[in-house]
């Protein structure tokens, strides 16, 4: 198929790969030009302009806009920019981590400007190009059974495609997937600290982190990456325990407050990440002071008291 | 080799089976004589007693006897008694879930007692006569290497066995896999809690637990056994919500509580799973008569009210 991918970075680099190999026309737009110039070298046709690509989309050259950008205005800016530039009614997929709240409003104005926007939610990450990514789409049915052969390939060799309903669908089962991901990252951190921690048994992590991928009830591909973690890494004495997060998980937390759902394991992981990223918190010093104020019970001060 | 199986239930049983299928010798015994009787139908020899079991050790018709019955006393005092009874030095294997310091003070006894008890932490439940046990093991390294062939076969084809250290770790590394598993289902259940409560979307769950299974971050095999359970059993309708849990959990919490490691996610876990057991709490009680007390709030009353 003829398919414009917009943004070359990790995800919409790799995947223009995948569809270049695939024997796909890929049209690719990045506002990096040397990352254009890469993949102009490797079977891609790039164009300069969100301009250029609606004068090739309504030439007849491009069936598909997938937009691969981070969450957020810059995607929202550019869906609508390409809703309206381009006479030629298209399919734009929206293939990152938007908020499904964004997506259902944005869906509407671009069905306004007269093209469809279909939200993919992906998981598969950097591993997506060997293992086939993950869509969980949302948006028009028969758009989703037009977008079918790009995702069939993309997520070959695993295969991993579906539709989820109506707009929005797609990036709101992203989200929670996302949210039940942090949940079970923190319940293997907080596993591998406490065999860590026992000193007494002098416990080889990368071995516990291997065997449990034959037959244990956790076997899972967030352990396969824990055994290559320890395998390359030993016991992280190089690691920093300072834990990013990347929106999907708050507003899963969010949305389970909206709905009145009692999620404390997803809400719990989520707040360890932000825990990671401080030192000392001044929750920590207020409890140490009440102490000192009702029991006596010795403070420690800054300069080592 | 010869081998003795303590106990025909779901777990003993199954792996008494695949010793038979693997040509072992195999020799059982359980309290159920019709548990006995029906192994013997299948290619084991079955002893009424554990003094019987011991004459057949001393005649060397045994190498190693595999205990594989519920923790506590039950298990203890089999071993125990075994570790008196039998003349002849033998390998005890507990494949048990039991308690790690139990273990450790069992392995003392026993070894004085003049035999070897080896402790084999073991996942794969009602799965492994098909897809291989996943063993974790503890005890003398050299009785490890003496029993391997067993948990070769026992492990087939996933092949998880592994040696974990001194007596107790096998049992240890086994407590600390159920803590990560509690919190592994709890972050599911909340997920797909969220999902089914979006009402707006209508989502489908055995879709969605389906389409994660082909390449996305959280794939795993409990997301199997979701795909499974929905496939099965639609939106759980049929189901209680009320889990019980078996004591690998509890110790987990103990554990990083006396190590002062911080699980906050594995702790919350096993009190979901308390809080699932109550149709409603004293504590929500309190709160509900306090609100009504500083502010007002309406109360609910036990007659409808």
């Amino acid at each position: 198929m003829k398919i414009a991918m917009i943004g070359l970075g990790k995800m919409g680099g790799n995947m223009s790969k995948k569809l270049i190999a695939k024997k796909h026309d890929v049209i690719v737009y990045d506002m990096n030009s040397e990352l254009r110039k890469e993949f102009e070298g490797i079977g891609a046709r790039a164009v300069e302009s969100i301009e250029d690509l609606c004068k090739e989309a309504e030439k007849g050259n491009i069936d598909i806009i997938w937009s691969m950008l981070p969450a957020g205005e810059i995607t929202k800016n550019i869906i609508l920019d390409i809703s309206i530039r381009c006479a030629e009614s298209k399919i734009i997929v929206d293939g990152g981590n938007s908020f499904y709240k964004d997506t259902v409003r944005l869906e509407e104005e671009v069905r306004n400007n007269g093209h469809t926007l279909m939200d993919a939610g992906t998981s598969g990450g950097i591993w997506g190009l060997e293992k086939g990514y993950c869509f969980m789409v949302g948006g028009d049915k028969s758009s989703y059974e037009f977008i079918e052969p790009i995702l069939a390939d993309l997520s070959e060799p695993t295969g991993g495609h579906e539709y989820m309903g109506r707009a929005g669908s797609g990036h709101f089962v992203k989200m929670v997937h996302n949210g039940i991901e942090y949940a079970m990252m923190e319940a293997f951190g907080e596993g591998f600290e406490i065999l860590k921690e026992k000193k007494e048994f002098d416990l080889n992590l990368e071995k516990i982190s291997k065997v449990w991928q034959h037959g244990s009830v956790i076997d899972s591909w967030l352990l396969e990456l824990c055994g290559n973690l320890f395998e390359k890494e030993g016991n992280l004495e190089g690691i920093k325990g300072y834990v990013e997060d990347s929106g999907e998980g708050r507003w899963t937390v969010i949305e389970s407050i909206e709905e009145r759902v009692s999620a404390p394991v997803i809400t719990l992981s989520l707040l360890q990440r932000f825990r990671s990223r401080r030192d000392e918190t001044f929750s920590d010093k207020v409890i140490a002071g009440l102490r000192n104020q009702f029991g006596g019970h010795a403070v420690k001060t800054k300069k080592g008291g």
